[in-house]
């Protein structure tokens, strides 16, 4: 997309170009989950990583799929929101030395970066029922409620510490 | 900062750094909303991005009034995360000849940028209670339930679409 202008002329190649922007996105962030588990202190923050990396790992095929039933090839598209949500959190996380602050920091990186992808699998669950395409939302609204349910489970680790000070 | 490295040494020092991103992502997306409002065929989308300057405005303002409270002087740090969101809405609705595509678009890359807000505002209220500045937290809390209703809001557009469709 891109290379020459106007390249999105109907709902469909809008839904196909988002559908590529998020295969690229799920990938990025395939990659930046090691480094942040990696770099966390607390075990339930490493842990909700790794989990999360799973997870991403089945969705990047749930993706798949959804290009697979629309009948277009499997191909990603460079995304530079998710550059720079990740690219954000990894300067951060880089600024930290104390291992406490560090996984607050490295929390909100992976709540933006949960965010970015409810807003997008929202956004294609709704552009496929408006094509039609109600195979390809449901497995759209499935990615969502992960997403949210990751989502809930980082904002209950970062509540947690709140707590944990104020009693 | 990110001059010199790990310049973030406290949960208060993080604070600051978050308070610092949201302010110049504040200003980047009052930027960009009239931009987007302009590029809207539907009058409620341009409504709703006109209205959500305004709230954006205002918003600036208690930002403001956090740093103050908090005893820092009120200045931005260049926030790559988003650069790149807004910068990916624009470069999309620009590949857009047909005017309620361009919506479609539109209407997902404010929903981005509510996301990101929500995800940010969720985060700085945390660490606010964290740091026991419930004073901060309210105020925070009090943009993040803006920040929810106008993505909301969008939700009702975009459903509206699929609706009309559907029926």
């Amino acid at each position: 997309m891109g290379l020459f202008t106007k390249d999105i002329g109907s709902m469909d190649d809008l839904f196909v170009h988002g559908l590529r922007d998020i295969y690229y996105a799920e990938q990025q962030i395939a990659k930046a989950l090691p480094k942040m588990a990696e770099k966390a202190n607390d075990p339930q923050l490493a842990s909700a990583l790794r989990t999360h990396l799973g997870e991403t790992e089945r969705q990047i095929e749930k993706v798949e799929q959804v290009f697979r039933l629309h009948g277009v090839e499997a191909k990603g598209v460079r995304c530079q929101a998710i550059e720079g949500i990740i690219g954000e959190g990894e300067h951060d996380m880089g600024e930290v030395a104390d291992a406490e602050v560090r996984d607050a920091a490295i929390l909100a990186a992976a709540q933006a970066v949960e965010h970015y992808e409810m807003a997008r699998y929202g956004t294609l669950a709704a552009w496929a029922e408006r094509l039609g395409r109600t195979d390809c939302a449901t497995i759209l609204h499935s990615i969502l409620d992960e997403e949210k349910a990751t989502d809930a489970k980082l904002t209950q680790l970062a509540e947690a510490k709140v707590n944990r000070r104020a009693h």
